[in-house]
């Protein structure tokens, strides 16, 4: 389990949450707020997040929506551990089921859920260099392909249930392809670093069995200077409205 | 074969082409012109259109680049003839084969390009209503799926040659799932009719064995004023460079 002393406490959503994250360790930042944002779970729905690492998304859907029933995966004991204590410490109910989504926890078999959310790691076995630490090797390489994180999704879905993820954007292709067997009214949202830039990230969200159209959104622009500053004052009043606010991020037209 | 006095002389590019389409039939309008800008054959190169209707999108290339060898395969018979004569009128050569992708005639076989390009029926079978001019329905509604469309353009291909197509934005799954089987280094760039709007089209484009990430574009906005005005003087000073000075449209970063 994490030590006090080898975690940060970092400030999401202008302080409404305090979340405790390994300083050596993978560690949330953008990413799981706008994944947050885009889930639109109502009061009274039961909602999972696949791979919940510390929590982050979760939190941040409980700080939004009251009344939710929110249940976390995690595969690393020391992150399930650290999501129950932020938890915990922010006042929400998050009930956290320790496992592998490929071979899904015998009590979570027996749930289905309203939403599904999910910001699977990004990179595949073959690329990039490997991360020095083990935990955050673990969280950002992918050792499931993306295409059973979406099945194990699906299973977890009642009928007409949404799934929502984050990506990377250069697996665009990916996403849809999973996102298509066994979902449609499939919406994609383009994260770009600035106005008139390729996407950085991707939000995608599918139904179960939905039968609508793919819609490919206006992309959702996060910071407005030419220059990135390095501090938070450059981001638009849209990704203010979202990353400070806490405000929802619409996937419809 | 289309009659004169069934045809309407459009111009395209300001007025560079002028092209001769069936009254009733299928009519292209700014799809076929940027798929065109979008592909960045150089002189000397050769340039395969898959259904190329009335010429179109090849001759709007031939206009750009010169120094193409371009050639169009077209089914309907009564089309390739407009193409053969429109080329004719336009003082752009282009070898217009006829015949069927999924059977591709004996002559194109032998032949491999540097690039192909396609505008695809955009309508599934299951989709919306027939078109009343059976030419039209043809051109609009898929016969060949989609991916037959991909394989066939790859097969044309050398090694590391471009596919380079315009779809409706709501097949982008398909398109991409399709380009992914034998092709990488894919850009998708949307097409939206107004900044902060969906896209409506998409042009996609991937190289026969290429191995680089997925890259999705800012989109490529058509329309500057909130209303539709009817006319061409709403269009964005970007939208003006492709479909009236006939600049290139570039999908690289």
């Amino acid at each position: 389990m994490f030590a006090p002393e080898d975690c940060s406490a970092d400030r999401f959503l202008d302080g409404r949450l305090t979340v405790l994250q390994p300083r050596a360790g993978y560690r949330a930042a953008m990413d799981p707020v706008l994944l947050a944002a885009a889930c639109d779970a109502r009061p009274g729905q039961a909602v999972l997040e696949l791979g919940c690492g510390a929590g982050v998304a979760s939190l941040c859907l409980g700080a939004r929506v009251t009344g939710l029933r929110l249940s976390g995966l995690e595969l690393q004991p020391e992150y399930a551990d650290l999501a129950r204590r932020n938890a915990a410490a922010n006042g929400i109910a998050l009930e956290v089921f320790e496992g592998d989504l490929a071979q899904m926890p015998g009590p979570l078999r027996g749930m289905s859920f309203d939403h599904v959310i999910a910001n699977p790691p990004y990179f595949t076995p073959a690329s990039g260099t490997a991360a020095a630490d083990a935990g955050r090797e673990r969280a950002q390489r992918e050792a499931t392909p993306l295409s059973d994180w979406v099945r194990a999704g699906f299973r977890r879905l009642s009928p007409g249930g949404w799934l929502t993820m984050i990506q990377n954007a250069d697996r665009l292709a990916e996403a849809l392809g999973a996102l298509s067997t066994g979902g449609g009214s499939i919406s994609v949202l383009p994260i770009a670093p600035r106005a008139g830039r390729a996407a950085g990230r991707i939000v995608v969200r599918a139904r179960k069995g939905g039968k609508g159209r793919l819609q490919l959104l206006a992309p959702f622009i996060l910071h407005a200077k030419a220059a990135h500053g390095g501090d938070a004052e450059d981001l638009t009043e849209a990704a203010q409205a979202i990353l400070r606010n806490g405000e929802a991020l619409p996937l419809a037209l």
